[in-house]
């Protein structure tokens, strides 16, 4: 997908929602958890893909598959779709141990790969596996949900097109009684999709280091609480607050800019962006000392967000990317790059919350 | 104050309410902007002390206060109270540069000191303070407003009879389109509540160690936007998210036991503090990979605070430290050890966010 | 079902849970638009009744169904449920107009009813219903959903044990931009929701009178907003509030007593209801002229709701009221008292909101 | 006040903050309980009007009044004010059934009102001090504060200017755990704030009739509880829903146009109007059965609402009234408008509900 094309996304023109008709794709579906059903939905729901595989080693999970997609042949050994040299195309819906090898057999085999966030659990794992599909010219998208949704596809919008301004702090609050993860922590769990929203708000900049701190309650050393700073050029500087013992659920994002500054909340059933007219006014940067900071509070808007299912979009997105051959705004790099913040603040974490350049 | 003192206040008990008549405490108070009236509105309140003379710089104030005041005598120097030997106390409410001078001064005269928040600009000026009040037998009140409220006096109740249980994380968020100070960062301005809140409710954990992040918009290399992990013993973590540029005023704070959980919102009208049945249970420590944790989420309720006007508590709390010779739970020491955080933020902060032992 | 079992019931005993085990019961569902589906779904859930046959005009619909249903014969004529021997009882979820025929085809085949509200379009008819069905010893079950939400079952709780203790006032608001009936007016439309509830809630008030008032904005002379007042013995007074034509979604209850004062807030996602120690105490009735008349504020307290799905729960009381031949909470007497109040409430618009006696 | 000042008025223009100077004008406020201190204060706070008297017949309101207003006089009798010649206009702050006889000799002494809301316990009572004025050519200026808020001045605005289109109804709540008067029902007390502001919004539609019901709970024949509906033209209707036993504070009012529907929420701190892109097509009112309906949803914005204190703004508008003898927005004939509805409402409530013509 060209920059063009992205903007254009963004806008919501929406072009790969109007497929060119081409062949089927046929699709594989490893892992039927918790999310492994909504992708098969989803997937049988355009008319371009199709679940012909459904993979699952528990004969309980199994069962339910069969139940609700009688068309799908289950399976209980992955190989029975990497190896199936008549699908086209795998989605990898497991915990994240097991993304590397089965998202590489999936390459190596010449399947494009939809998978789970985050990506992989190192970045060099990532790196091989974006070398991999380039080399064969395969598709990796990251199931970046939250990039599809009609809240963030606003957010983009107004960031782009201006109305936001210069960009001053992105800070967020994902908090809940959480599902504890056993091999990952609560970053690892929930600052994917803030990582990933928010690098596909600011493509431009780059981060340059990050601190993370946590405490892990549970004699496991596994963080359950955890907070991540990531400094960026321009003094921009992102902060991310991720909880798995909240007793209340916040889904809340400030992102504020030199024009207006927004504010996400997820929990809100409707208008959950605001768009507030407040800022500062500086009257003259020379005189440091003697800087005329006036505030400005305005009127407040909440512009419609589009109710369509993300996935819905991000199925369209992935059918898309395949039959023309264009790269997603979430492929491999968006993906390894999330992982790269999160391996960093695992070395943070490790080292007191020290400073680890990016 | 003894500990037995200390509960009972925070129980509600309020012996400091029911004075002992004594002499009346003649006071002056230094510095009339925009905090200055309350003190001096409820100093005179009180019926065993009384503002005799109020200093500012300001003819404008000096004629407002006039108005306001009538029966005090306004002045423009500091030392007309400062070497006034009719008066016993003196409320320090200017910026925070000025607070060690002019509390030294007035300890050295034999003079009561009612201070504003932050106390001093370093520990060491605060320890100074701290010892030449012992030596003197003078009273050092460090102006924690937010300890005398209704809703934090209801949270210390909650902690100290148990209901919260062992505690997890102190999480708090205190951000607003704010005022820009000139002398100081946002988390010298807005976390001394959230610090002195904190170490009030869990008087027992000491602080191990910090990390300190933030950002500086307006090229003054002032952070408006900030960021601060304080490190417990038993794994106890406490944050403070402090912001001058947020567009909705947040003021939110998570305390999380294993008993209970509390959300305290102080933007809430009423009902300021929930406290939820919610946690974690873990059924077996032994296996640490084994754990079986499960969630348990059950009634909310919302105990009836208090609306009495915390200066008012805290200007009888003054009276009562002076007039019976008692430690205030606000005293020298307890600004000490929030100054003592503030200085190994600043710290942290110039060193890209690392660790600052304490 | 007894008084002591409608009291379990509301105590969340549930001991219509643990069925025993019957013969299957054969069901055919009439109707399958938008609310249709949800029916079937769940009697299909139970293990003591399934959907044989589904009925709907629409070659559409028929076709939605037959995806969704593939064991279930799809037939477009309602004879074909009506006069088929095999089947025990007979859902009808179709327009108000056409319950009545529909249900009294189905009586008189001895079949059993579960069907939508309003139960009937007029008392006389709702009446004919009860007499057949009790000559033919068979079940009518109004689909008054929402007595079987974990919300309602727990004010139900709070009232039978007399922690509201004597009842004030019942007041309802229940608006959005809703779906305008062709058929019904806004108060048929959505107040058999709070009517019912509240009939529940207080089984032993009656009704003395009401006053409805209304408008219609379209040429219709079909209200779309409309108000409802119930005048009770012992000044009990019910109002409703009903509109199609509101900016935002609100679905709200007070129900006041001289004990507590509960608020419902339906579309809060958790914590529904929220009890409050709030009241009013009267220090003398005698002295009419001299009342003291005190209040009293203490703790809001907001107890954990069920979660489980009303239908489900109401499918479970259909298959006990069949198998155990009780009477269930929602039967024909039920639905006749919500159609009475409709029907009174059209006498009083069409005559300037006078009252009219029940 | 022509009706294009009343306009500019609405629209901010605010021409009357802008006095012409003039002598001043010598007031005499009688009532000091609850409200009376925020009339001396604001009255005072004006250039063009001090309060040289202040009547109460409490010795220690007395005393309270001399603390605060120690340059106004404090006397017992209210005709120390009412025979006064020096004084130009009394502000009536008292219980209601003294409203008339009070404003009535205030007139006759041929001095301006000023008067709290509701204007008098009849219309006929009303009526007369109407005329009298107009025969005596002063001004009566009726306490409806309401509507010189931010909140209530954008609304006109938005209804003014054709935001909102054509009205379909008006529908507030004003419910409160609240004091219960001794002398007038809920629907005095707590109604004239939103009939007043709703007639200041469509001030070109008269009311036709109107419905009212409600219950008293404690033996003393007041409802504490009560609604009302007014019918208009063109099936605008307006409703009240007035309580003063409600747990929680709601104050909240609906108004629906053709073009946009407001949601005026006055507890709300900031953002208290909503105007939401909502509504409703008629495709075509030809064909009355066969109307197509279609929603519209679109985004919602608030817009900045004044901060000043209403009472400030309403001191100016009545000391230019006086002063350029122009007609205020809320003058006798205002307040007579209001007391027709009441007194219509205790007639229907006394009848059932029935229907009273206005």
């Amino acid at each position: 997908m060209s920059y063009d094309d992205k903007k254009s996304f963004a806008k919501g023109k929406q072009i790969y929602l109007q497929p060119i008709k081409n062949t089927m794709i046929r699709a594989g579906v490893i892992g039927y958890g918790y999310w492994g059903p909504n992708i098969v939905r989803n997937f049988n729901g355009h008319s371009e893909i199709e679940v012909v595989k459904i993979c699952d080693k528990s004969a309980d999970r199994q069962k339910v598959a069969k139940g609700a997609f009688p068309n799908s042949e289950i399976v209980s050994d992955a190989d029975e779709i990497l190896k199936d040299s008549s699908i086209d195309a795998v989605a990898i819906v497991t915990p994240v141990f097991a993304h590397f090898p089965l998202a590489k057999k999936a390459l190596e085999n010449g399947k494009h790969v939809f998978i789970e966030k985050p990506f992989t659990t190192t970045s060099s794992e990532a790196k091989e596996l974006i070398d991999l599909a380039a080399k064969k010219d395969l598709i990796i998208m990251v199931d970046h949900t939250f990039l599809f949704t009609g809240a963030v596809r606003k957010m983009k919008e107004l960031v782009d097109n201006g109305t936001v301004g210069d960009l001053y702090y992105y800070d967020s609050m994902r908090v809940n009684l959480g599902l504890f993860q056993h091999d990952v922590n609560v970053l690892w769990d929930l600052a994917p999709h803030d990582i990933s929203i928010m690098q596909y708000l600011v493509p431009g900049l780059k981060p340059k280091s990050l601190n993370a701190t946590g405490s892990s309650h549970f004699g496991r050393g596994i963080e359950d609480v955890a907070y991540l700073t990531v400094q960026y050029d321009n003094n921009f500087i992102a902060h991310f607050n991720a909880n798995w013992m909240s007793p209340v659920k916040i889904r809340q994002t400030l992102l504020a800019g030199s024009n207006k500054m927004l504010v996400w909340d997820d929990v809100e059933p409707d208008y959950k962006i605001k768009v507030y007219d407040k800022g500062i006014d500086i009257s003259d940067k020379s005189e440091i000392y003697n800087l005329l900071i006036q505030y400005r509070s305005g009127d407040m808007s909440s512009p419609k967000v589009e109710q369509l299912e993300a996935l819905k979009l991000e199925t369209a997105h992935f059918v898309d990317a395949i039959n023309k051959k264009v790269k997603p705004i979430n492929g491999g790099e968006e993906g390894l790059a999330v992982v790269e913040i999160l391996e960093a603040s695992d070395l943070s974490i490790k080292n007191g919350g020290k400073e680890v350049r990016l």
